[in-house]
């Protein structure tokens, strides 16, 4: 990006059998998306075609092939990496070759990024099942990218519906894991973590609620102390180091404030804490998050949807939100970057 | 009730700092519940005239000292205890005094239900914080009413929002307890409880949808095994026994279903699972139902207000459909009662 405010984003074609084709097409065309960043489309040309005729829409982009050199600038450009005839592939099926086509997609990109090629990654959705079906290992999009990446760090899934934001301590473990795993060190990186990718998105001082863990965050020990005793010293330090944070508040409650405007974010502690609340308000139409990794990672909170695939009637709007999103984080970080690369050399 | 199609319903006045005499004086003068039942107020007359000052309405009802015969008719009656001046209270703040006029309402209207002079019961808020100053060892209303009832058979809490009905398998536990606590047998119990409320609140074949425990209900024992080990054999049961029941469905779904209009009711598994989800539809313009007991207990969802007390805007719709629904209910308990009563001198 340097020398050129307008962050590359590598856009991976997401499961072959839903929606994710007609949107990859679709985004080629958005002028707000063009506008936004210089878009590489990774992926088959045959499928990208197909998902343009769905849309409707005549494809406006440079084609390279696997090996050839990028050079990303006025136009989108599609890197093609010929490995999929959509003849093979039926549409709302789950299948190994589809899932595979995704994944490669998806692993191209993260190297992409890796590799500096790429200031953020997106993709359309995939589809879990074709995922497990093509990599039997497959568990979620965040183990794979820390694979790939080579990344230890704390990385976090966000849930971003417009202005409200949700981050969460525990994700996919069972319930009866949860609160062996809430730890004052887990919340207080939750947190850090919430701030730091709120202030890339955009946010000065981001309001941050942290949501208790037992039902009325504990009533005062008499429904478990783990909100008294390790969640409330987490909020502590975290305000201690200038982050706006408060709680820990009744789960049941906290979102009706945050959905008030009261709040830019929720750290909930388990999955359904917050995917219970943010699903009611709409989530559908919001974009997921990876955080924590060296680039920003988005996708349309929505799934493949194989029950239209092919009619040409995807709704857009997430998959622009998750775009621009990551092109706005890009911005950000590539600056920080900088600032922190350069800041040494000034003090000399 | 005895050839009297018009169930006798005890009202108590809730905590006298908040909006509870004003919504007992306006359901005093609503044409709606004088239709749907005998209304038998119990609490301080001092303490109603004030809340109907409040509400700006004129007291029309017959006033009855603690001993003397009720004999509710036409007109809502007032069983007065005398026993509270509102000199005395400080509205907006919780006292001992306060709780203790709220407890002894409740309990006398206990106490009528239990004696067959009232055929339900119901409360205007109470404050929790007020209970616990007059009665430390109050938990909530489920415990106190067991204890004067002297009931040991399963109870539980619902929230009825219009159509929407939410029942929990553990309620005010520590999140770290829960999975301990979910049984095939807690399970059932809580369906077949569900399916009987709403039964005898008039729907004829109630369609209940049951909450996974787990993220994704556990997505095929990735995250969890009570899910498919514990509650899917519970639904099964109920679905041998007639019971519309259908699950474990994911958690962060289930709700977005029933609000479509899917489900007449979600059984969920612990406290915030359907609290987060209800507060969010709008349950604080809901009902809250003891279910469980010889008769039906009904109280509206929102709390004693203690922000807008004494100003007269306090909005009646809560506590209108929580008198509305009990009556309901117990017209149809009296009926299930007098025709199992018959059948075995039918059978003779």
């Amino acid at each position: 990006m340097l020398g050129n405010q307008r962050p590359t984003i590598a856009l991976a074609i997401g499961d072959p059998a839903g929606i994710g084709p007609e949107l990859a097409a679709r985004m080629v065309a958005d002028p707000e998306i063009r506008e936004a960043g210089s878009l590489v489309v990774v992926g088959d040309a045959r499928v990208l075609s197909r998902g343009a005729v769905e849309a409707g829409l005549a494809l406006d982009i440079d084609i390279r092939g696997p090996n050839e050199p990028l050079s990303p600038g006025g136009r989108p450009v599609l890197r093609d990496l010929g490995h999929l005839d959509p003849e093979s592939i039926r549409l709302g099926t789950s299948s190994e070759a589809g899932g595979r086509s995704a994944l490669d997609n998806f692993r191209t990109c993260l190297e992409m990024g890796k590799a500096g090629l790429a200031d953020a990654v997106c993709f359309t959705p995939f589809n879990k099942p074709a995922m497990k079906l093509a990599h039997p290992p497959y568990d979620d999009e965040i183990s794979y990218t820390a694979g790939i990446l080579g990344t230890t760090g704390p990385a976090s899934e966000f849930n971003v519906l417009e202005g409200l934001w949700n981050a969460r301590v525990t994700s996919h473990v069972p319930l009866s894991a949860v609160a062996g795993l809430i730890t004052e060190a887990r919340v207080l990186r939750g947190i850090r973590l919430t701030h730091a990718s709120l202030r890339d998105a955009g946010f000065a001082e981001p309001r941050i609620a942290v949501a208790g863990l037992n039902p009325h965050a504990g009533d005062s020990g008499n429904f478990g102390h783990e909100d008294d005793e390790i969640i409330r010293p987490a909020v502590e330090t975290a305000q201690r180091d200038g982050i706006a944070a408060e709680g820990p508040f009744p789960p049941d409650t906290v979102f009706l404030r945050a959905n008030k405007g009261e709040f830019d974010a929720v750290v909930t502690m388990y999955h359904d804490q917050g995917q219970i609340a943010m699903k009611l308000i709409g989530f559908d139409r919001g974009v997921t998050l990876l955080g924590g990794f060296p680039f920003p990672i988005c996708t349309p909170a929505h799934g493949s949807a194989y029950d239209i695939a092919g009619r040409g009637v995807a709704h857009p709007g997430a998959t622009r939100a998750a775009i621009l999103l990551a092109a706005r984080m890009a911005l950000r970080q590539a600056e920080r970057t900088r600032h922190s690369e350069t800041r040494p050399a000034e003090l000399v």
